[in-house]
């Protein structure tokens, strides 16, 4: 199992037979897979329970410990997770372009699986489980490699996935389980067999791995968000808007770490919103204009690109709207960024030019998620521009190829004028 | 204009203008270089005298020189894409997902610019117009850098589009060109500032260009394309696919290299096929299976992975359609690939397993372009499986953001039952 080039092969074989798999045994693995882990229920929570002391001895902090708990409430998100996945449809061979090019030839664009993905994800053993799944309900192959606190659970994980696919015919290496970094660092290497690296943590370690590998990233990285308060904004909103996507989970990258409040509302707004943050025990920072309305520490440019996720919260004061986007492109990580206004111009300017994943008009910027998005689940937030942005689901793990069924067309007979291009869409699924 | 820093720089601040552009301006922008590359033909096609001059004083090969001569019959074609480019719908502000989420806030996922581009294209002057106006099209801006036996014609190509784009009202910057390596060096150190990197080049300069650079890349690279002849193929449309796919133009990416025969069908087809072949001057290589048959020099391993952009063709003998997928799997280039067969079975197991951008029925591996696909024009032919595969024209030129339009939603009422996600599709444009 360790030998990191003969895994990535052997993922590289699963793939094939993925592709050519069709959906009913795709969602009959899913429900195994629920059915799979409900029966090593014992397995798992002996596992996860020397997880957990080894976790305890180490003096992991209480959220991250919280985290790593696998229990029944989890086991069930899991299992309900796996059962809705396979109630939604197949994200493969969907025919997204259909066009006659000349007569009797056709072409359809189809949506087909990437292949082998390589996944580096946080000490949150559910998240196994839905990338694995998402992976397979895909038609891809998945290296997987979790938090080391988490090890003896994901193995037991990994292991229940991996049987439950051989029990309807499919490939149980869809899903393998890498186990140290030197692993990683062999995954970063095999570029000819990896499509795909998803690294979900911070922004230095997104950066060390495209530094190393020739494969493409899709970053899951830093989520500095804010709320920018308008002129116009109603200010009681905007108290709350500012309270949740702060304070709603800080340890989450779409809470807000930034505040921005127009200049000609600061000194109505920021006295209101003191309180509020202050009865949830946020420490608050501020720039110069703050800290002549409310009394507040400094704030320096360095808060401007920090992601606490913790109780803490800088605030700056705006002169205009355009300072506003200014500043969001310039400090923010292009993650999820808020308006709150009641101008629609305002508005619309804020949604056209913040160039972010997320820009949203009056709500929290805790909505930035695949679930509360509708698409079952995701693989991460992707904080860059290339392939998919935002919360990626199932749509984020296909490409496509185009399909042409012709009846002999040649090149020379479309320059000699023999035939000509008739463009003509079609609208149909590809027969084949 | 040579600190390419201050050029990525000029380049993000013209992106955030084009981003909030209207359709109406951009269409007027294509328009209006059209006129201004007319008004401009003697300084270009003099500029192009200086170019040529050189080239052959170079003693560049025909071929190329050819690519690079840029006359009336060019200048009309590009001109008449650019009219045509201005008829083809606004790529971006583009609504594809609308979806109620809770009561009063709704999720909109809308097409919008990546950003700021780096292309780095061949000795070919045209593409130099196209690949700008595409972006342009798409709102957005590029950094240039073209063969540098066309730096002349270039400068004056280039110095039209943008005095074209100030006429209008769009920032001249929307288009500048890179002149040295060093240029090409420096602008793959600019990840802050530049979103996407197009090589157009060999495998080695692709590979090249990704280590060295954080900046996303799309490579268009080898075209190691395949015509596999069935055994139950129609011999005669398989020897017009196998010429037309070889010799219709040797110089390009989509032609043929290597000539997959199924074993039953191989002494009935080969002996039809050679005096085809040699009609067109092609020297032909295979293995000891098609020596056996016709007279032909030995192919090597080394062959099957090779890109000869020439009058040369490998021909290799397979027991089955299984050792033509994986031959082809191991040493395609992703590109195109084609099955002739009257076997539908055969022709589907080949179109979901061969893992090719394009997978053909019974036509020519020459049909893979932009152009034919009705796609207007194309950037390049990405081999890669991330965002663009296969020809890439405006839609590869976008991405998107996630709009959500609320009033004063928050997580906490989410959690604590308040509020319920509703998940309703909308099937509608966002306001904003």
């Amino acid at each position: 199992m360790n030998d990191l080039h003969q895994m990535a092969h052997d993922a590289r074989v699963a793939a094939w037979t993925l592709a050519a798999s069709d959906i009913a045994q795709r969602n009959a693995a899913l429900l195994a897979m629920a059915e799979e882990l409900e029966a090593s229920k014992n397995d798992i929570f002996a596992a996860n329970q020397i997880d957990l002391v080894q976790a305890e001895q180490d003096q992991l902090a209480a959220p991250l410990l919280a985290r790593l708990k696998f229990a029944d409430e989890k086991l069930a998100a899991v299992t309900a997770g796996l059962r809705a996945l396979a109630d939604l449809p197949d994200p493969i061979g969907q025919t997204t372009i259909s066009r006659e090019l000349t007569e009797g030839l056709k072409m359809y664009r189809v949506t087909c699986p990437i292949g082998v993905i390589g996944v580096i994800f946080e000490s949150r053993p559910d998240a196994l489980v839905q990338i694995a799944s998402l992976a397979l309900k895909s038609g891809n192959t998945v290296l997987l490699k979790g938090g080391r606190e988490a090890l003896n659970t994901n193995r037991v994980l990994c292991q229940a996935l991996r049987t439950a696919a051989e029990k309807v015919g499919l490939p149980a290496d869809f899903a393998q389980l890498l186990e140290t970094r030197e692993d990683v660092a062999a995954m970063l290497k095999e570029d000819e067999l990896i499509d795909l690296i998803i690294p979900r943590g911070s922004n230095a370690f997104v950066r060390y791995i495209m530094d190393n590998s020739r494969i493409p990233v899709l970053g899951h990285a830093d989520g500095i968000c804010h709320v920018y308060v308008d002129k116009a904004a109603d200010l009681n909103m905007a108290v709350n808007i500012a309270v949740d996507s702060k304070t709603q989970n800080v340890a989450v990258c779409n809470a807000m770490e930034t505040l921005l409040v127009h200049r000609d509302v600061a000194s109505a707004y920021l006295p209101k919103l003191l309180p509020a943050l202050e009865a949830k025990n946020v420490k608050v920072l501020g720039d110069e204009a703050t800290q002549a309305i409310i009394p507040v520490l400094p704030a320096t440019d360095e808060d401007w690109a920090t992601e606490y996720l913790d109780y803490t919260l800088s605030i700056r004061v705006v002169d205009s709207l355009d300072t506003a986007i200014d500043h969001i492109n310039r400090y923010g990580s292009g993650h999820t960024d808020c308006i709150v206004s009641t101008d629609e111009a305002a508005a619309q300017a804020f949604l056209t030019r913040v160039d972010s994943a997320g820009v949203y008009h009056n709500v929290s910027t805790r909505f930035a998620d695949g679930f509360v998005y509708g698409f079952g689940a995701e693989v991460g937030i992707a904080t860059g521009k290339i392939h998919a942005r935002g919360p990626m689901g199932l749509e984020g793990l296909t490409t496509y190829k185009y399909k042409l069924l012709g009846s002999g067309q040649l090149m020379a007979e479309m320059k000699n004028g023999t035939r000509h291009y008739t463009h003509v869409l079609l609208n149909e699924d590809c027969p084949l």
